[in-house]
């Protein structure tokens, strides 16, 4: 894509509001308009990182024996009721609204009921089960602050996955799978390294569920990490029965702060239970769903990417999240220059190699700062001087590293 | 994908509440489930053919220079009321809801307004122009009835894109173009023999506007249409110095029921004087950006495709639409049946063919009265009798027509 086709503008300054590292570089490289607190509008670039996240998402829950549908955000009052979740006493993030009529709705936080309810109408013997159905669907949180950029905001796209299994041996081999999945997920995004398997509060059916954190000092929660094992514990559940149980010792672990990215639960019977979704087994016999549920943030990842990734020049995109592989900066507009960076535009192109190409009439300095701040993982530079040497100047935003290439020498390292 | 795969169950009868066809049909065959009056979910083969419909409309927008954004649903009071659009005496279709410190928020229920304040960041000079932004995003519409089905609901997904020129004359051809690029879409999707540019009511800036009308009976509209011209005026503006301003005569026209499933719009300086969204001219002049808006609503478009191409049996996809492409069809389980079967599977699956596989262990009568509900453009039935005579029985959904093929006469088919 040509820059001068981009519509957004990087800026100087995010909004003065804006007090997050990651939404600050995100607005100011193009990726992200702020249209209210914890609201966001996804730029160009901003949404071709996200649809390169749910990709690699949508890859990992299809691997997984996933399906995928969309729910709707609205919703109804009498599912949530079936559950407790509707009053506003329990759960504290609703957004409502009405009909006409003055009927009750919703606006969903997160869609086990709606999603167990629709499944009695496709589950009704042994032979139908397992099912893993998932969506990547608008989410509404009516939070209090929105402090923290896009890695908290009040509308957000979020993969949640339901499983539904016969008994709890068939939803604990789904789990692992899943956590493997998710762990991939991270891997891919460039996350993993910094990413930990976390034990959290269980709930009714489970002593655990599991987050996955990634240690950042922007992150909301606090967790200790057993580096060596690359497991860590929610500060929330750490005492003494949970370090005997998991059999840690309170001096390898070492506190962080970190981001929670993802989190996955054994739900067991409760919402099969409140809501009637049960299976006939061999025997005739009535027994319950046993459930579970897998969310990731797309956009929580996202940002994520950029608060810990990045650096005082700006974002850092690892290559298979990074909205175009390749940002051409082409230097001058004689003849020679603008018929060089125009074939190896259309050469890239051709071979399936997304690219930015930076033909705008500015001066170096603008289009490098500019390109720091955007951080595409491989800059190539083309100036008079590149063309006398018959090379390129080729540089990784990452590591800084700078190699004067032939193309026949790029290309390869592209493929 | 193996149909036991496929979580969902087809139905005899749709919900009692369902009085529409489309919504009738999409629900009995597996396609959408009802989780409200008006309020619908995508189940896995209805969002495949979603996302085909919007694959083709993605193609259009950027063939016209499109550039994709997402904005958020949730909106912001203050930009609505400084153009007089928040008040709901004005507009009747609003969902509100409310921030926890009592700030009212909108559900979107289009973006004029926030993509002409966003664009205030991004437009300064005549050299930012023009520009074409779009979205395929959910629209939010507080419907006082939903009977329609599928075609009206209170949550859907629109494709929405906003002009900006700089002058009424950059505008005109961009309304031109992106008329032209709606046709190809409803020509795509398989509505082009029955869709028609529509005149309607233009609004203050403009004498007419567009709607793109497909005649069917289950339509809210009334069209006039005179097929010669390929050409029609909605009943609301014709009138006898609209027929003369338009060169028709009123003995060409003959009365329709119609869908409405897109529109465009000459917005003027409507907007971008309301939001003050201007540019510099060469003489640095202020001048006010010249808006237009484009919708075409893809689920609505699925709706009219499952409305007005289906018959008794059921749906009828056309390709380039359809959930998959082809639908096998095996009948019994012998050892070589389901060999045969799960090889062409296998071989269509490589060659790129998107394939549904019905290895479920039903009678011949079940299987194919599911087949024709689903609606697959080409059947190929494997079976005992199909495999003494070296051929498939293949047949095309919309024709009925059957052609005993061998295998390279199929592959050749599909390609």
């Amino acid at each position: 894509m040509r820059q001068s086709q981009l519509f957004t503008r990087t800026r100087k300054h995010a909004p003065s509001d804006e007090v997050s590292n990651n939404a600050q570089l995100l607005i100011r490289a193009g990726f992200l308009h702020k249209e209210l607190a914890g609201v966001y509008t996804f730029l160009p670039l901003g949404l071709r990182v996200l649809e390169r996240i749910n990709t690699i998402i949508r890859e990992e829950m299809n691997s997984l024996g996933g399906t995928e549908i969309l729910c709707s955000a609205l919703q109804d009052k009498a599912v949530w009721e079936a559950t407790g979740r509707w009053d506003s006493g329990d759960v504290d993030v609703w957004f409502k609204t009405k009909l006409k009529n003055d009927t009750d709705l919703g606006l969903g936080f997160t869609h086990e009921e709606p999603i167990t309810r629709m499944m009695r109408e496709h589950i009704s013997s042994y032979r139908d089960l397992p099912r893993y159905v998932y969506q990547i669907q608008t989410k509404f949180r009516n939070e209090l602050r929105a402090k923290s950029g896009i890695m908290r905001t009040r509308e957000f796209p979020m993969k949640d996955l339901y499983s539904f299994n016969r008994d709890t041996a068939g939803l604990e081999e789904f789990y692992n799978e899943a956590s493997d999945a998710y762990l991939r997920i991270f891997e891919r995004v460039g996350l993993g390294a910094s990413t930990y398997k976390t034990f959290a509060s269980g709930g009714s059916f489970s002593k655990y569920s599991h987050e996955f954190q990634t240690i950042s000092d922007a992150g909301e929660d606090t967790i200790y990490v057993d580096k060596q094992r690359s497991v860590a514990v929610n500060k929330e559940v750490l005492n003494d029965d949970v370090l005997t149980d998991l059999d840690l010792q309170r001096e390898d672990l070492v506190e962080h702060r970190a981001i929670e990215v993802g989190n996955i639960f054994k739900l067991g019977s409760k919402f099969s239970d409140a809501l009637g979704l049960t299976y006939k087994d061999e025997q005739g016999q009535e027994q319950p769903v046993i459930m579970g549920s897998y969310g990731i943030g797309p956009s929580r990842v996202l940002g994520t990417v950029a608060e810990v990734l990045s650096d005082s020049k700006g974002l850092v995109w690892p290559r298979e999240v990074a909205p175009f592989a390749v940002h051409i900066v082409r230097l001058g507009d004689g003849e020679r220059v603008v018929s060089s960076a125009d074939a190896l535009h259309a050469t890239l192109r051709a071979t399936g190699v997304d690219t930015l190409y930076d033909e705008r009439p500015l001066r170096p300095g603008e289009k490098f700062a500019d390109a720091d701040l955007m951080g595409l993982p491989v800059r190539v530079v083309i100036s008079d001087k590149t063309i006398e040497s018959g090379t390129y100047e080729v540089s990784l935003r990452s590591s800084g590293e700078v190699q004067m290439q032939t193309e026949e020498q790029l290309l390869e390292e592209l493929s």
